[in-house]
């Protein structure tokens, strides 16, 4: 499974757990502008009591191309349109990360990867849709020498059409402390989301819309 | 493209300048057992002549499952099968180096990337076949906002189907240095090549078929 410290992996993760699965997490540090993010990472994998928690450096800001990993402005307060896809897509993100699992997926046995992606309430990054998941896949039991053997790679996304407030729902029913999670793209220096980016708008209309309060934010 | 510090990579990215392409080097760091590849990739970026050259750190030792990236015994002076796979199998190695090169080449705006990958003289690694390519192909554009755009990402093999000596006479006909190259798995503690692993061996073959002296040899 794929930890980021956000609601969704967390999401994911638990509800991987619920159907049976041992949790294996890996984190990847891409040069994210801060580290409030890699601290969640680490709170969520010990509250999912995960048999091993790997955190990989893997500096994509050696590439740029990003808000999140450059010093360009985290766009704020806009209206979220899936149809325009704004400055914080890291090229290739899902697509490097999605490969780490699968290397790992592989010396461990494992044959099913985990990743929070949702199609519906997000920002319209190509690589959170469907038919880029299924391409995923495809590709990933060419590419392993388990998949010559016929291991089928399955990229399971419990949360793909899911709204943020059926994610949250789901979440509550599965008990999770939404405290320890880390949403914001640009928080202040003392890590209190900005309130304002793609991520913080995202969070706070699916609480609103799921009718919970927000326990990150009583902190 | 993709920069080993093998004789491949070298002569792959030689034909792609030879087409006329500006050349951008991305050497992976992954936790080899050895830096003498790394010294060999920057030796070769420079002979090429790149516009840029990344070395990227990505510690597959974390994951390991593989001779090339933990202290199991690299195979010597085995029958080489392409039937069957050997331990220098790195899990989804090529996977997790394409990714990088796709996240470079969408903030670059490229569209091709190069891989020295040979799918007739080598070790029978899954993620060298053409059918992997070409599903690593179109999960690419997929994976992107620059395939969103239109884009279609290349994924540039020229030495798919050739055989070693072919290789070296195509590389000799350009005018390659290969003596600035590396190829062996397990070199001794002064860099020299150990003549016994697949890598050393492929190469011994493809230079006695192309009925040429293999430079690195002489040092």
């Amino acid at each position: 499974m794929l930890l980021s410290g956000g609601l969704d992996s967390y999401t994911a993760a638990a509800i991987a757990r619920e159907e049976g699965f041992d949790l294996f997490a890996l984190t990847v540090r891409y040069g994210q502008r801060h580290f409030y993010e890699i601290e969640a990472a680490r709170a969520v994998a010990h509250a999912l009591r995960v048999e091993r928690h790997v955190e990989l450096d893997v500096d994509l800001r050696a590439f740029g191309g990003s808000s999140l990993t450059s010093d360009a402005p985290v766009p704020k307060d806009r209206a979220i349109d899936p149809a325009e896809i704004p400055s914080t897509y890291v090229p290739a993100r899902n697509t490097v990360f999605l490969s780490l699992a699968l290397a790992w997926a592989e010396t461990l046995g494992a044959r099913d990867i985990v990743i929070g992606v949702n199609a519906l309430d997000y920002s319209g990054y190509p690589d959170c849709r469907p038919e880029y998941i299924a391409a995923f896949e495809r590709m990933a039991s060419l590419a392993t020498r388990a998949g010559i053997e016929g291991v089928r790679f399955t990229i399971q996304t419990p949360l793909l059409t899911l709204s943020k407030a059926e994610i949250i729902r789901r979440g509550i029913a599965l008990q999770l402390d939404y405290g320890l999670t880390h949403s914001c793209y640009d928080p202040d220096p003392a890590g209190r989301p900005c309130g304002r980016c793609d991520s913080c708008l995202l969070r706070a209309a699916g609480f609103a819309q799921a009718g919970v309060a927000d326990p990150a934010r009583a902190r």
